[in-house]
């Protein structure tokens, strides 16, 4: 693992770090940011896996966690969204929503993609190769996520029952087997059969049993992508019939951008402390 | 005035806003944030000028300001940092620290930069401009900026006595006059005679009977900066022998980037606040 940088802020370490994956067959690049903590204490990890087009940038220069980290005492991993490199196969018309910056948190099956397009298997080599390399504690973790990040959460999080504490997404893509963005994203990378499609679509893991303890949603009434591609209404359904806690906030005139991200970031994690029992200071 | 985006944040406005500009004689872009108030109250402003390479960007998307101005009530303003377009002429070198993204907040006299590089008058433009078209109170006002444009913070903050409650910076260029970023610059826009020069550094106005009613300054302790461009210790003398009541805080660790200033923005906007007076709520 190679330190690309590292930056002293809110009295912890935000530092930007790259490793060759085995999952992906490619270098990739992370973020992590450490509070300050007494030497030897663990701290509960927080996930945030970002939307599309995004890298690990994205989240990081805009998204405003810091200064609730460093009160919380919560480390913030942000990975990238998928494999990059000259090698790297792309969407053929370069459209933004599949392909590089588009990885959906699955493991492809269909070529050219299945060769470095398998972002499920990265999200578990990154996690061991971050509780090898950070003092985060395993037993204390939650996941959260932005739009396409937000069906990572969401489905990653219901597929590891046990794991992760709290889930929580803004703007969360929560059934892609039934909105545009979703379909062309998983018939590209898992091919025709729609019954491959359901262990990566949240909505159809909770109607196939998966469970989570507890859901966060923030959605803005006046994100572009509400009505097509995101239906929180459809996860709201599934968790009402599961039993699931949702908290889905509609927030009045807030859209899908870094703006309404920001806003809500310090609520997000409040909450996630909450159910972590923070750091043990 | 253009409207170039807006978005809803923290409750209040985030924009960015495009206007031709007599001053520079090109389209100049910069960014207002304004907090939810009452209809028909008038907020404090704090303009925040920015440093080398920015543009209105860089403190938009990475100061970390929002949260903070929408708790006191403050509306917050990014200037861009030099006039732009193709006809404008750039240092011949390309160089960061001159040219474009390099104004130094001053009138230039030289040629070629003198038609376009009038960034101190483009401030008084901008402001007229901003009170026309924004809710501000111009009797209840701060300045504060990074870099260069804690220098231009300073320097207008001191050339305008009696506008400003409280000027601030994070890492400023003190003494322009005195260090190789602000002699090449002094110098390619105001030409040789170094009389001209001391109107735009702080050391200097200082010495020479400016004051404004007070100053705070953080400085990172591992700014690359330091020692050979920043000079802290020149602006502490002169302050001192000046009886300006001056709070420089060296930050231990901190370097010359956002992550510093982000850390900081919210202790900077209290402070300024506590001073303005804040919304009358």
């Amino acid at each position: 693992m190679e330190e690309v940088s590292t930056n002293l802020a809110f009295g912890g370490v935000q530092g930007v770090y790259r490793h060759p994956s085995s999952a992906t067959g490619t270098d990739m690049t992370f973020s992590v940011f450490v509070p300050a903590h007494p030497a030897g204490q663990t701290l509960p990890v927080v996930w945030f896996l970002s939307g599309l087009t995004c890298t690990h940038a994205n989240v990081t220069e805009k998204g405003e966690y810091r200064r609730a980290c460093a009160e919380l005492g919560l480390i913030f991993v942000a990975p990238d969204t998928s494999p990059r490199g000259q090698n790297v196969p792309d969407d053929p018309l370069g459209s933004y929503d599949f392909g590089l910056g588009a990885g959906y948190y699955v493991d492809a099956t269909e070529p050219p993609f299945s060769a470095n397009y398998r972002m499920r298997s990265y999200f578990e080599e990154l996690s061991t190769l971050v509780f090898d390399r950070f003092p985060g504690d395993p037993s204390r973790q939650a996941i959260m996520g932005h739009s396409m990040g937000g069906h990572g959460a969401l489905t990653i999080g219901l597929s590891e029952p046990g794991r992760f504490q709290s889930v929580s997404a803004f703007a969360p893509i929560v059934a892609p087997t039934q909105v545009p963005w979703g379909i062309k994203a998983l018939r590209g990378y898992l091919g025709h059969d729609r019954a491959t499609w359901r262990s990566h679509d949240a909505v159809a893991l909770i109607e196939d049993g998966a469970r989570v303890p507890v859901i966060l949603v923030d959605q803005g009434t006046d994100d572009q992508f509400l009505t097509e591609q995101l239906r929180p209404d459809l996860l709201e359904n599934a968790c009402r019939e599961a039993g699931i806690p949702l908290t889905l906030r509609r927030q009045a005139g807030y859209d899908h951008s870094y703006y309404f991200i920001s806003s809500f970031m310090a609520d997000h994690l409040r909450w996630h402390a909450a159910r972590l029992g923070g750091a043990a200071r």
